[in-house]
């Protein structure tokens, strides 16, 4: 019965242009997976579950509070873990492939936790680091998204 | 968006009689909410997890290790935390309402989280400890539920 | 080089004559073990730990928060882990032996932790649950610590 | 009674040379700071505290075990958290400096965890990424950690 699930890692705020990205992101992403998995604040994160939800799928929010009310307004299931930081290891363990947006300290982390997983890591402008699979636009996420699920 | 979600919490190992109510349990509680949320693993965990799927609803595991396979057969969505018996915090937090079934200090340790919380935990025939709302039934179960989704 | 440390649980607040007695049995446990581990927060904890610094020990704090700040002042060693009440699991499994003060449910989900992992748990008029170690003195406490030392 | 803690990061294994350079670390941190915080297993970790020892401190291993047994012979305070990956970041946040040696992913998500945190973190030759202060030897490192106390 185990549903397969993509975790959308990046930052806090972000540009319009990236936001932009985030959305068309979340839109292709519901024609290849039912469930998203994010740290289910705002910026990318916020972006992408308006755009996985508009394209019919369903967002998970793994947030760093207890209060089920910080999660952003497009997610549906809400694990309020209270862990702090901590809940990074969490957000990328929770997903079968990872697309990283751009992000600063904590999604590097995010990235970092994805190699020492062995989980594929898909970095669309976001950091690059020796191990992690570069692509520069939505088609190219999701086509190497789509091979690894 | 946010989804109610019912946790159940119980033992790793259970009697054929508990069991039964496990199962029955989460036939019922399909009817009433659409994500069950457990600790995933065996006894009353995959009862209830296999009764609330057969009612047409989604579950979800929260498992104490890193490894999504260790996930009985009827949970859909894994969150593979890692955090060993941290976990139990995550479980009960998970929910916006928890029914808890027989089972040893596990389960104590989450109803004591429930109450630390102010989550509303009903106790169907499981630990007897000030502030747990005593039920002897799975209907009884259910009707205390509904009160507070 | 492994050093032993017994932890202490008990109430964020608590009536004077608890924190004498948690003040005593702070000091006399200097007496038989170098290292104490608590929440590191008020109440029940700071008495201890202030009783424990007076009998010449080195007392390890593990706080919920992410702020070294948020330990009482007689806390050395400050783990700020950030994780909320997750943290209670963490407070037990670093001691080789487990002395319980009166509290309420978070102390309550320690001593179920302790019964998980099988840890000793002595209760000094604490919570009544089944496979704790019962004392009514500091005395008695001492001398169930000793043992397991 | 607040004691400074250094934390020191790296690799579950390393070189000779490594090694070298850790357990020199170490000895000399010993003369700067009385505890060090590590992830207390193998490799980098136990070079340091091997050396940390030598030079007098105390040493504090977090590792993501529950098996205080897994800790390192040079470890005297064992926090075993059975958090997995998740102790990562308890380790650097129990730092009040971090000094990162060379490691892999796991290094490079602590690193993380420390520029998002804002605790100032000294790579002597390990990663090399925006935000931290790069030294190449012992001698520039302790420097470093001096200046941060």
């Amino acid at each position: 019965m185990l549903e397969k699930v993509v975790s959308v890692i990046g930052g806090h705020s972000c540009t319009k242009e990236v936001e932009q990205i985030a959305t068309e992101l979340g839109k292709k992403l519901a024609k290849v997976v039912k469930y998203l998995c994010t740290g289910g604040l705002s910026g990318t994160m916020k972006a992408v579950c308006s755009g996985f939800k508009a394209g019919g799928g369903i967002t998970i929010g793994i947030i760093p509070s207890y209060d089920k009310k910080d999660a952003n307004n497009f997610v549906d299931i809400v694990i309020p873990i209270g862990l702090g930081l901590a809940r990074n290891v969490l957000v990328v363990k929770s997903g079968d492939v990872v697309v990283a947006l751009p992000g600063e300290a904590g999604t590097l982390s995010e990235i970092a936790y994805c190699l020492q997983f062995g989980i594929p890591v898909i970095s669309l402008n976001s950091w690059d680091i020796a191990g992690v699979i570069r692509v520069d636009s939505v088609e190219g996420a999701i086509k190497e998204v789509k091979k690894r699920l």
